[in-house]
Formats: structure tokens, sequence, C-alpha cells
């Protein structure tokens, strides 16, 4: 049986990345040591993690002003990362209250001492308006672009709000940003990057100062002065997501992948919209391309979806506990193949269930 | 060519172990997905993280009262950590300076605000004797039990000392220690745990408490709480060392690679101490059986060794920057073929340079 695995993260990886770290898990460039191995001191190490960073730029057209980092800690660390690293002109800044992982990134951030966090809007009434902002008191607006839970997106920002500093972690590399509108971008890898264990962080550098009183590994202008070697790097993660940004290159690059993400979510937003049994309340204007949430409004019948689809090999449909419901994440390792599957196992549930 | 690699971190893996990965990469336990693919809200992951759990407490002899904990951010935020969440009662530590991994742990515990931080010893006189201490007035003794650096360990330390935190990094599960000695243990993943990533921390339950002042993932009550899941935690670094668990546990156990490393250090030792070109000048009591130091002291010859062993497939034999020299890291997944290899490229440079 075929398995599509529509986890929200860690999430499907492409198989051509898998094949590849099959092969040369026991000896990494011919080396004859694996890739869990090898010393982050050695030229084996400084050579990967230099070609995964330039790939990555070369895929979301990240300038020489900007530093590149490979950091543990996930988005969570991130959280209180930025609030400690970003914030050294007015101690003041604002959140867009998105959805739940905007609210985890503003709470972290009010744990700072001396840090006033504003917080704009509420997701109960929809994606909040990112209006034009007087900005000019704050050390950075933030943004969640895709809200992974809530399955809405900010697919664009206004060119005139400064600074952002925007949490992409379930929708980077899935549909194209540009990179210059932001002072920093961060992610957690295990969605559209890599396995899980690593976050991306994507920072103007003119914003990075010394901060000697942090924890060495939170202090992002060290980390860069280090190339995100400061402490033993998360190697496997970082080589990893190497292969995928290889293989996204191959694929065409974001704008590539952008189409067919798009081709995707609108088969399946096409096929909800239609039907009598499943529904999605969001305006379409805000749907999100990578997390696609729905369901039947009748609790129990949603349980027996998700149960019946893992008989069929598609896996990890639950909505998230906080929502209930359906959740299928389409990131970029996702075959189109697997939409197919499951518009055609949500025919069979609906015909099923009398919905047409 | 056989490559034997002497990396003090990332480090030697068992083969065994790079076997399993590599044969079941593209399905995880018959599931059709890849561990890196895997939900870590799932039962598949669950499970796994369990039995890594549980084959880490019988390997180590850790009792219920002790929490353990799979981490990010590796032993570096770990410095930071323990200062912050372990000293609420006295806000006065002490740290044994025994070295440079010591030190850099002594210097996170001095950024925090209002904690008062003692220093025991200098390493340039050898390793600082743990001597007889009044701790009443101390939240912990922090020992580096392996100074990886600098080749030299603590075997054993007085049971009369309390409360103890070590940083096992570069010895834990390389020689036995009593566990209920200690209030924490903790430990950077890639030298005998599994790949980088990861630092593992086997703390007492009653010295936990929460700190909802602190990132969440810092805190490590709440980790605790979550069970290392707080966030998204490293699985493909718990899988890997999970299998390493595994592979120790049928060697036989830490009781077992105990003997097979004190054998593998003294045929090592045995040479040098021998030698009229290379030597160690380390007391014997206080050598390191897992990062074993030595060198000409020409530092010109060193290099010159360290690149022909290089070429013979015996690797990352150079001494730390700090130091100069070499070292041989000799882990748990050290064969003793690997030794054997390395005293046969030094008798024959020795050779070569007329030492004999």
């Amino acid at each position: 049986m075929t398995v599509y695995n529509f986890s929200a993260g860690p999430g499907v990886m492409p198989q051509q990345v898998l094949d590849q770290i099959q092969a040369e898990m026991k000896s990494f460039n011919n080396s004859g040591m694996s890739i869990l191995e090898i010393s982050h001191r050695s030229q084996l190490y400084t050579e990967m993690e230099q070609i995964a960073e330039q790939n990555l730029r070369d895929l979301m057209h990240v300038s020489d002003d900007y530093a590149v980092l490979f950091l543990q800690g996930g988005g969570t660390l991130q959280f209180t990362n930025i609030a400690l690293n970003l914030t050294d002109q007015f101690h003041h800044v604002a959140y867009m209250n998105s959805g739940h992982w905007a609210q985890k990134a503003m709470e972290a951030a009010q744990k700072i001492d001396g840090l006033k966090v504003d917080w704009i809007g509420d997701p109960k009434g929809g994606l909040p308006h990112i209006q034009a902002l007087n900005s000019d008191h704050l050390d950075y607006l933030h943004v969640t672009t895709n809200n992974t839970i809530e399955g809405t997106t900010y697919h664009q920002i206004p060119e005139t709000i400064q600074p952002l500093v925007a949490d992409m972690s379930s929708n980077i590399m899935a549909e194209p940003y540009d990179v210059n509108q932001f002072d920093l971008i961060y992610a957690g890898a295990q969605k559209n990057i890599g396995p899980a264990g690593m976050a991306v962080v994507i920072v103007k550098k003119s914003r990075l100062a010394s901060h000697p009183e942090l924890s060495q590994i939170m202090d992002y202008w060290l980390e860069e002065q280090k190339h995100s070697a400061l402490n033993t790097p998360p190697v496997f993660c970082i080589y990893a997501s190497g292969l995928v940004f290889q293989w996204l290159k191959q694929f065409g690059g974001v704008e590539a992948i952008y189409q067919q993400n798009q081709e995707q979510a609108n088969l399946l937003y096409d096929y909800i919209d239609n039907s009598k049994l499943f529904n999605n309340t969001i305006p379409a204007a805000e749907r999100s391309l990578t997390n696609i949430v729905f369901g039947t409004g009748d609790q129990q019948l949603d349980q027996q979806f998700i149960a019946t689809a893992a008989d069929h090999g598609l896996i990890s449909l639950a909505g998230h506990r906080l929502v209930g419901g359906m959740r299928a994440s389409l990131y970029n390792a996702m075959p189109t193949a697997g939409v197919h599957a499951l518009i055609e196992q949500l025919q069979q549930f609906e015909l099923n269930h009398g919905g047409l």
C-alpha cells in the first residue's frame, strides 16, 4: 500500500532525498564515514554546510545583506531569541494575533523584562488585517505568514510595513515572499525544509549586535560570526535539509513548486467547496496552500473519516487537538497523486454517508 | 581502505546502528514512512521514544526518582539551563575548574543575574582535587567528569559531595558512574550517544520546579511534564540514539564496554609510555579512557604524523586547536582493530623518524 503522509510536521520528505540519504548513510561523499560521524570542524562538514546555505540563498534569493543561520531549538527557542536579539533600540514590538503559534511567539516575547509587546487583532474574527502601521517606535512587527492550525495565510504583506519579522515555519519555500521586505525570517525545519531538530534564521546583518549577556547559542550575532557552528551544530539536519534544497532547485525552485502547490490546493479546496458533507469556511484569499483544514461539522463523523483514511494509507489527517476536524498538510514534498488519493477517499466516504 | 574515525565529536558510530538506520530509512517500523517524516504526536514516535528512554535507564541504572530528557541545544544550552533551573534556593554554585569545557559551563553560569559562582582549582596544575567541600550553601557543585580537550577524567567522585551536577558529555556510558550520586547529569549526544543535535539530561525530579519566566524549552520542569516533546523534538537524534542504546545493551551494557574501553586505552597508553618519540604527561589515575592526548613535542612532526595517519585512513587525530598535538578519541563505538591500526601507524612513524 502506498502511504501518503499529511502530517503537519514533521512531514513528508521527497523520496529522492530519502533515496540519497539511504544510499550514502555509511559513506558520506566517499569518505568511508557516515554523515553522522564526521567532525563539524572537518572540511567535509564545512563544504556540505556551505553548499546547503548557498542553495537556500539561491532558492529564496537571499542577498549578502542577510545572514543565514542553521540553529537548534526549533521555532520555539527562536520566539525567545528574536525578542532578545532584536529589541535594543525601542524595547517595543508588536505581534499580529493571527493564530495559535502567533500567540506562542507573542507570549515568549512578553516574558522579556522591559519589553513592551503590543497585540494586534483577534484570530476568531478571521485573519487580522495588517493595516498601515506607524512602526517608527517599533523594533519589529511580527507576522506568522501561515497559520498551521487555523489554515490561514498572509499571501501578501504590504511593502510599507517595516521592520518585519516573519515566522514562516509552515510555508517557507512553499510560496514566494520577497526576503528584502523582512528584517528576519525564521522557520522550524520539520515542514518544508528537512528533519526536525533545526530552525533556519535569515536575518539582516545590520540588525545583529553582540549580546554577551545571553547564552552563547542564543546570540544571533555570535552564531553568524561562527557560521552556525559555535557549538556542535545539528549536522544531520543541515545535511538532509541541504538535499531538500538541492531537490527543490532541480524541481525548478520556489516559483515552480508554488505552481504545483496552488494546483494541489485548488484540487482539494474545489472538492471541499462542492461537497455537501465536508466544508471549509475560510475566505478564499486567506486560505493556506500548505495546511488545508476542513470537517463535516460532526466530530464523530470526522473521527470515522480519519480512521478510514488511515486504513487506506492516508496518514495524519486529524486536525490539531485545539480545533478538531481534519487537516491535510500539502507540503512541498507531497506528490499530486497523494492529493488525488485523498479526494477519492473523501468522495467515497461522502457517497457512503449519503452526502451526495 | 578501512577508515577509523578518531574524532572527538561528532564521533564514530556503531556499524550495526548505521546498518539499521540505512535499512529502514524509507520505512520506519514497516510504516511506509521514514523516521524523518513521522509526527511527534504519533504512536510510532511515542513508542520509539519510550523504548529509547527505557534502554538508557537500563544502561545507567536510572531510577524513577529521575527524569530523562532529550533536548535540543547541545551541552552549551544546558550550561545556561542548569544555572537557571537549579539555583532557586541559595543562588550560589561552585564549579570545578578542570578544563576548557568546565570553564565554558562556569562562564554561562556567571551570566545569570544574582547568581554567585565559585571557581575551584586551576587545570594548569593538573586535575583539581575535589576536596571535602562545605556545600550546605550551594545549589550544586558542577563537575566535568571527562575533559575532552585535556584528556583527563574524574574516574571517581567522593560520595560525600552533594549536591552534584555533572557534564558527562565525553564519557557518559563509557565508564560506570552511580547516577544516585548526582542531582543532574547532562551530555551532548555526539560522542557516546548518537548524532549531533541533542543533549541528554538526567535530573532528580525533586530538583525540578516550574520556571514560567524562562523560554518554555529551557524549563526542565515543563520539558519533563511534556516528555521532551513540548515543541517538535529532534526525532532522528532520539531514534538513532535509541539504536545505540540497544546496541550497547546487546554488547553487555556499560560494564562490558568499560572493560573494552580500559583495554583499548591501556594498549595505547602503554605504547605511548614506552615510546621514545610520543608522550603523554598526565598522571595515570587521571588519564581519560575516551580522549587520549599525546604528542612528540615538535609541532611540525605532530602535523606530519596527523597527515600520514589520515593517508592511511586514520582520521581526525589532530588535538584541539587550543592545545595542539594529537588526540585519539576512543568512544564506545571504536573497534579494537582501530586502536591496533593506530598503534601500528605510530610504530611505523617512530621507526621512520629514528625514535626507536
